[in-house]
């Protein structure tokens, strides 16, 4: 039988060490500001809570959260027939870390990434990272999925399959539109914990390579007002989408997870024409 | 027998006369911008339509929409059991005007106006008013208040019942928060056509007056950058709001609406800290 304590302490460790690592690598390349960190817990602790780091007003972010929970608890009845396993009894403990980061420079990309490792009557890890810009950039986009198909072929993952996976999750219908250009996504990813557990480890890092390239990259590019517009407008299309079609978000706002934190993925400022 | 398309034919009309009411004295409060009209089609006319005016940077509204539309169809078979009537074979026909104004000052409230008439196997008329200030104001709530007591009371109409109903619709429970000052909101006003009607039409006209009060009691007030900031704040809620629990939203994105008419509700501009 498969030691799922075990497997749940040490991944509740891992992604505890990546939200720092995030946050470091995120402050060296911002300059001016600093993280500030929340703490939240869910009934009275007694089914986990949350770790929050949020950096605004930044020379290089404009708003950054980076979040990591664990919480345990039950799937309203309405809810279990959506989760993989959760049929019986509703029973879940999840752990995962999640980052978005909007930035300043309207030519650079939001950036968005997560992991997750969620236990039911089965057991799986989730989550991935792409890029929305709001100026088409080949060169980045092609920066960008390099990297992210080294990490699926270092690990034997199904780069195209992963690509596809992300192009269909982040899609607004009723705009008839990609939300942005796309990168990686896989869920349900139980077969070998160990191989699985060391992907999901590497795409971390990977996000952080990316996120290090993609900025430094454009730091110092000079926009304009016309540029920021283009921004807030796309921000707009974020909003719609997370509110109206993010399985994320319902999923936290569905298990009693918290508000702040879930929401923090909203960028600072939007428009809508 | 009732004659259904002779309602049909009245209603639509009345529709289209109130739309322009309301963007004549708009555009009369406004001063300095026009509105723009927009005309949209469902499934090539098949299906009915609507005619969108929108007007943005004015030196009263930062942008307002004013809708009307009279569509038919099919709803999806997973939209039908949350409709009235509409479970057998999921034939509707609906048409409605709705407005929402964002100012330009942030010490006038947002307001929002909507009324409708809607045919399934049933008929009813529904709809609403209510403000969402960003700055708390008790003589403004007092003199919306009294306004929609009064069209209440002409028509015979339970006003607590309708100031009840609007204060849990407008909730946003993620936030434990009403989602502006409230007003009156009624649905499945069904038994005496001729009298519902005349209330209908009678709630259009209170919109205008209060409207009017509303706007022209703080058009010359002096707003802060503070002020600003109160109401792009305010905003955001509002945008959480209508993408994650609005059942009109839900309603025009799910009956293949016009997204850009449906989403013109959306504020020119919004900030999440």
């Amino acid at each position: 039988m498969i030691n799922l304590s075990y497997r749940k302490k040490v991944v509740d460790s891992w992604f505890s060490y990546l939200q720092n690592l995030i946050c470091k690598e995120f402050e060296s390349l911002e300059g001016k500001k600093k993280f500030l960190k929340r703490e939240w817990y869910k009934k009275d602790r007694k089914e986990g809570g949350g770790v929050s780091y949020l950096l605004t007003e930044g020379n290089v972010f404009e708003k950054v959260g980076v979040n990591k929970s664990t919480v345990s608890g039950k799937f309203k009845k309405e809810f279990r027939s959506k989760i993989l396993g959760a049929q019986k009894d509703g029973k879940y403990w999840a752990s995962g870390v999640s980052v978005v980061a909007h930035m300043k420079n309207p030519k650079i990309p939001a950036l968005h990434f997560n992991t997750r490792y969620i236990v039911t009557t089965k057991e799986w890890f989730g989550g991935g990272m792409d890029a929305t810009p709001s100026i088409n950039d080949t060169k980045e986009k092609e920066l960008i999925q390099k990297l992210l198909k080294k990490v699926c072929l270092n690990n034997k993952k199904n780069y195209k399959k992963y690509k596809l996976w992300c192009d269909k999750y982040f899609y607004l219908p009723h705009r008839k539109e990609i939300r942005g250009i796309g990168g990686i996504f896989f869920d349900y990813e139980k077969e070998n914990w160990v191989k699985n557990f060391k992907f999901v480890r590497e795409v971390g890092f990977t996000f952080i390579d990316i996120s290090k390239k993609v900025i430094e990259r454009k730091k110092k590019v000079k926009w304009t007002k016309k540029d920021k517009e283009k921004q807030l407008l796309k921000r707009g299309r974020y909003v719609e989408f997370n509110l109206l079609y993010d399985r994320g978000t319902k999923f936290g706002l569905n298990s009693g997870g918290n508000t702040e934190s879930i929401l923090m993925s909203l960028p600072p400022l939007a428009r809508w024409k």
